[in-house]
């Protein structure tokens, strides 16, 4: 890009990991050092991130008399992906913001594909038709055994559709992650979610240093 | 089937076309002929057919300043699908009764694929996820040119999301009803209609006479 200063790459990164382990907690501490270190960002969540798929959500969370078949509900979620995607996070990107996104594919993944093993063939097909070539470009995953979550969720008082499930159905989506973590170590950083909050956060900041900042000053250099 | 009687195969029976053509008058009438034919049938439509595939409905005519991206639009649509055929579709056939359905994936094809442009093969990707094996057994397409079903429908004196599309994407949908009813005539049934309401109700009747009640009495001889 000759005569242009080049536009640093702006990163897409997810949080992941079973109910209650702390994503919303610890994104709140990932956009203070974000700040901190005076990184342009902007930050969501999934199944949601416009009005139209916060709407979407809505139907997939509201407790209903009707089954819904596991293939509405993956359809929904990709719908509202679809949307969130090309409204929001494409824009975002292309702007030069980071976007920092609480649960993305790999939500699904782990809890439609592992929990409710539904295969994640589907899950690839509508991955391949909705992402393009956008992959988050780093997942940090947040592990703690599966009552850990639960009671954290369980102290924070409120339950919905997901969190009725059993415990097995969470033992397999806690699985499901690591096993795509173990997959593609490049993309996941796995963090034990398990330990007291400072503890937490201070492998949350690790990250941070390893495969945020340091990326974004290895391409400025090369720039 | 020795020792037991054959239960008779329920048909799945669908009618497509443009905006106002004439499709819920003619089921109505459709409805009769079943009726005094002494047929088990169901009536449905699309999107919609189930509490929550109505709920997606709602999603998708909702006017709203957010662009719709053609993915979400597209993924919704088989949302509802997907719905509609576990919950009341197959169960309906597997009772017995014939199931009558204004609109269904011919549609999808008709509006995203042709008028809107979006080519054939994300829809094709997501029908085979969805309709596993199941397709209608016969469509009815009425056909007329597009300022006819438009005359009528402004004539009636609604306009939803899709009625405020512009002409020829009206004309690509009408040719891609064509199209595919010309690829698969077994399938397809095309009725004009651009006549007045009874010349079109002749037409109907003769559909249901030759694809309907000479299929049903065939099968029933066969058992
Ligand atoms: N390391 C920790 N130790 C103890 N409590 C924690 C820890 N991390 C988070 N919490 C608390 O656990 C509860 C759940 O945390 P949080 O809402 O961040 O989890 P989450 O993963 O976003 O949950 P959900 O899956 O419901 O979105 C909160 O009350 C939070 O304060
Ligand atoms: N053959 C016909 N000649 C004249 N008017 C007709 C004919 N068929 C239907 N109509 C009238 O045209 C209007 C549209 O018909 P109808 O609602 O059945 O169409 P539709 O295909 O179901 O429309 P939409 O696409 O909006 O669902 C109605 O007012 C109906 O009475
Ligand atoms: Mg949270
Ligand atoms: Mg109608």
């Amino acid at each position: 890009m000759r005569g242009l200063k080049a536009v640093p790459k702006a990163l897409f990164i997810t949080f992941e990991g079973g109910e209650g382990v702390g994503k919303t907690t610890n994104i709140e501490y990932f956009k203070r050092l974000m700040a901190d270190a005076c990184l342009d960002y902007v930050a969501t969540r999934e199944p949601g991130g416009t009005p139209l798929a916060e709407e979407i959500r809505n139907l997939l969370l509201a407790p209903r008399d009707e089954k819904v078949c596991s293939n509405a509900e993956l359809l929904l979620m990709f719908a509202a992906r679809a949307q969130h995607l090309s409204q929001f996070i494409e824009p975002s990107l292309q702007r030069g913001e980071h976007v920092v996104c609480d649960r993305f594919t790999d939500a699904t993944y782990a809890y439609q594909g592992y929990g409710r093993e539904l295969g994640v063939e589907a899950i690839s097909v509508l991955e391949n038709l909705v992402h393009g070539n956008r992959q988050p470009d780093l997942t940090v995953i947040l592990d703690a055994p599966v009552e850990v979550g639960m009671a954290r969720a369980r102290a924070r008082g409120d339950l919905d559709r997901f969190e009725q499930e059993n415990l097995s159905f969470f033992e397999r989506v806690r699985e499901g992650y690591l096993l795509r973590a173990s997959q593609n170590p490049d993309r996941y950083a796995v963090v034990d979610a398990s330990l007291s909050l400072d503890k937490v956060q201070n492998q949350v900041k690790q990250v941070f240093e390893d495969r945020v900042l340091r990326v974004i000053s290895q391409a400025g250099e090369a720039s």
